[in-house]
């Protein structure tokens, strides 16, 4: 059997994974939800055709996601994730101590309970007594969300569909007023090679809100041209120089991709993407 | 018209770029030489079936190829170019006023011609005066170059077909005799994601070989992961230590890609592979 999928990263380019199976196909109220097992990658969760994980390199993305920001807050005690059904920010989240609560922002319940079904090493930790699940829009959660955070992490899908919303000034506006005075906020911002104008304006927007901004970037095989951005926001902490290196270098035993040399590498831009967030 | 290109990065993985047309489609002497003009990427270059470099996106692999080795040696004069019959090397290589002398050894003329065609912003440089094109296999030449090298860039295809040859030890061992006693060899050395066998193998072989050894990253978003390795080996210059920062922001203005804070990072590994590496 010579069975393919096939993700369409553009109009005009597309990654295809030979795959085993199809293991389970949904229409949720939100979005395409698909798994299948591939050869090359292992299992793969996609939405709206678009691939969110695969069990062989998402330590690469949730990693980084998650401990640039962590290392970087001084003391980070309430967590909000939103999206991130997946459970994968989570488990990286609660390796870092001084954690007390997460809350996880997901409107999607069908990926939480997909992940928890195909992807137990992702999920692992949902069920933390640390971890509070709200599903629910995380557009209104923000309005009125009844706590202070000291770490946000915008673990969302693309900006089509579901997510559109978390890509405007009102979200982070009221984003803003959801964190502390130290607050950092991060957001996964797509490739720099397919979408400058995306990546670009992130940063613009995230610049208009907080005081240091950075963008910062992760190999991942399965995301279109492998090279990911994420951008960073800080309230007081400089992203450059105000991160904990010993904290870092606490986890790296546990970690599969994020260390103290990455940590600091992952800052450092091409020329030409350089040149297109300042130009 | 919907006419695609599919290359096979494995067996089990393949990355499809939509084509407006083939530009060109012969069979060398040593390989199948294919360009294809993609919607995505412009112009791309394939042998055997592999992308070997695209308009869009070869500034990542020639300017990380080439001033890297070239900012670590302190005064580099004569430069080999194994393979590299694109041109592309040559072009970044010249950017160094100290360079005198650049010899390249390409055994496929027709990859050059192609490139001459084809890619005039690539192969730019090939008619200067201080370039030897030598159409000759280099496995032949290193035994009996009758002169010496401060810098070795092999820019080979992967280690299939006509290339396999510029993996062994004899000619590594032959290359060495051509080098001055602070020479510098860097190589092309595919995806840890996908051959972390022969990203190991690559390294170990250079331990064997070189004092300083180090295997550094660039993102290529048409290569297999988008994340791509080069091994470097090293006389004297420790790698991490002995580069000139004031080189390498003396040439920024002139490139896309690499910069000095790109030099440092490039040398950063996710845990994983460092682990693969040593353990």
């Amino acid at each position: 059997m010579d069975l393919w999928y096939s993700e369409y990263q553009t109009e005009r380019l597309r990654l295809g994974f030979k795959i085993r199976e199809t293991l389970h196909r949904s229409r949720t109220p939100y979005q395409d939800l698909l798994i299948v097992d591939t050869y090359e990658y292992g299992r793969m969760m996609l939405l709206d055709g678009m691939v969110m994980l695969t069990d062989y390199d998402e330590f690469a993305y949730h990693e980084m996601i998650v401990h640039v920001p962590m290392c970087l807050h001084p003391n980070p005690k309430k967590i909000l994730v939103v999206g991130g059904g997946d459970g994968g920010s989570v488990r990286e989240i609660l390796r870092h101590p001084s954690v007390e609560k997460i809350v996880l922002c997901e409107i999607d319940e069908e990926v939480i309970n997909a992940s928890r079904k195909f992807f137990p090493r992702i999920s692992c930790a949902l069920d933390n007594s640390k971890v509070e699940i709200l599903v629910r829009d995380a557009i209104e959660y923000v309005k009125n969300p009844g706590e202070i955070f000291d770490v946000a992490i915008i673990d969302s899908t693309d900006p089509i569909g579901p997510s559109l919303g978390l890509f405007t000034p009102a979200f982070y506006q009221n984003l803003q007023d959801c964190l502390t005075s130290n607050g950092i906020v991060v957001a996964q911002s797509e490739s720099f090679y397919l979408r400058p104008n995306h990546v670009r304006g992130m940063y613009l927007k995230y610049k208009q809100l907080f005081p240091h901004v950075a963008i910062y970037c992760s190999n991942i095989p399965t995301y279109p041209t492998g090279h990911w951005t994420f951008t960073l926001g800080s309230m007081t902490q400089d992203p450059l120089k105000d991160w904990s290196k010993q904290r870092a270098k606490r986890l790296e035993s546990e970690l599969r991709y994020y260390n103290a040399e990455i940590h600091q590498s992952a800052f450092a831009l091409p020329t030409q993407f350089r040149e297109w967030l300042n130009g």
